[in-house]
């Protein structure tokens, strides 16, 4: 096996109507990653795993700043100190382990460590109750008119430009990818992951490294389907317009509603769906043929 | 909205190089599951929250059981004494509780319920001890000899079928599935949700109850990609043939390598890959046009 950084090149039998041989194949490389938060003040530090996560190596720094932002722990990149691999004893020597090291006089918010913490609402167990928790959670107001719009054109451009760039996918056809343009068209930001939701904790760590929230002046666009999960995480960041290839879920759908996000769905093959606010989307002026 | 058992009709705009038109849309419904564990004798019983999924309802118990099997957590249905959803206070009124009531005898394996037990090996957070791990977890000897192969014809046939018995995907597109087949090609079973995990947790739940385990002679197939959590569960349940429609990641590769599972990727317009343990797929006889 030869590993590079994300792709691992393993040797496989491809089989199709013509018979079988062998060849290297490349592989999306999978590997967990655990996230410990050191907090607290100098006589009194605490470190706590947070979270154990699988990964496709790289931008890890990132990936453990955005999942702290999207989950509601940190706020700010100010409140960070530093963002580090420790290196264990590990047969193979990984970089499997990242501390964030918090600022002294920053308390985070670690009610919200538990697993899945939108559910925690008063409501118990619904939709509706994960939806009204993230608006606890969040800093950036929905519905703002202080937003972006789309034209209907760029908006069919955007799943092509994200393949142009995507450095791995072609390699491996196993990975998830998400991109911020801004409404003009041009690229900001690519991140690629096995998990979809790590690919974009690593965009919106990337982001707010840069100190570019809110981002409600960009569009998100996703590799695949549209889960709560990803709504989710782009509504913490105050994203404005969503465009996944896949189909949305329904409760991805209702988060956008109540957030006020633009949510376009199936952006493939020279069409898409507008599931909510489609103000935003500048549809083309067609003459009658009829 | 019109929501029905696991799809919801939404009005959406419809964009085309045509122009455009309001209509309803099929939408996957997605909403929370907490699963909840009862144990201990009569008089001293303790209710514990396990764990809260985003899923798609229905096979709600088989999902919870499925779940608490592929953990580690129970290892067989006589473990189970009932299964049933909770009536919590919501303005919904939605099924989003289940409760599963374990025989007073048996101890569960709560360790296993830290978030990603496959991670607390000894070597700390890499892909061998994770591996490791479930080695130690599994009930189910890898490398049997004791299990099944199939052809090369029907293995190209399986995606077909899949989709043929596919109730809800055809209308919303959004839902991943997973299915169970018998060497000769019969379909055993079927199921389907918005995460994949969920929806291989529902078939082995469903397995589960009809005392189905090990699953060593039949073939799985995955609608999507193959991570390490789905081969992690199938490993679980003993199967030994695997075929996703998309790509395979490299841990999931070395999984299954390592359980002796034959993994099967790309299995889509009459070709496929095969990772590891190629003996178990019977290859047609090509005549040598040369």
């Amino acid at each position: 096996m030869v590993k590079e950084r994300s792709v691992l090149q393993f040797p496989i039998v491809k089989v199709d109507e013509h018979g079988h041989l062998t060849a290297l194949d490349a592989l999306a490389i999978e590997e967990p990653l655990e996230i410990r938060l050191a907090f607290g003040s100098k006589q009194n530090r605490t470190v706590k795993n947070i979270s154990v996560t699988m990964r496709t190596p790289g931008n890890d720094a990132e990936l453990a700043t955005g999942f702290l932002f999207t989950e509601g722990i940190i706020s700010h990149r100010d409140d960070l100190s530093s963002v580090n691999h420790c290196f264990i004893a590990c047969a193979e020597n990984k970089e499997n382990v990242i501390q964030v090291e918090l600022n002294e006089t920053f308390i985070p918010q670690l009610q919200h460590t538990d697993r899945n913490f939108y559910t925690t609402s008063s409501c118990g167990v619904c939709g509706k109750g994960s939806i009204a928790a993230i608006k606890t959670v969040s800093s950036f107001h929905p519905n703002s008119k202080d937003d972006c719009s789309i034209s209907q054109e760029l908006l069919l451009e955007l799943p092509g430009r994200l393949r142009q760039h995507q450095a791995v996918f072609d390699a491996t056809g196993g990975l998830h990818a998400c991109a911020l343009f801004l409404p003009n068209g041009e690229l900001l930001l690519l991140r690629e992951d096995v998990g979809r939701h790590n690919a974009l904790d690593k965009l919106i760590g990337a982001a707010l490294e840069k100190d570019w929230l809110p981002l409600n002046k960009t569009v998100l666009l996703l590799s695949g389907r549209a889960s709560f999960e990803l709504i989710q995480k782009a509504a913490m960041a105050g994203i404005a317009i969503i465009a996944a290839v896949g189909a949305p879920s329904s409760l991805a759908v209702e988060l956008a509603l109540e957030f006020g996000i633009t949510l376009i769905g199936f952006l493939r093959q020279q069409r898409f769906n507008i599931y909510t606010n489609e103000h935003r989307v500048l549809m083309a002026h067609y003459e009658d043929k009829n």
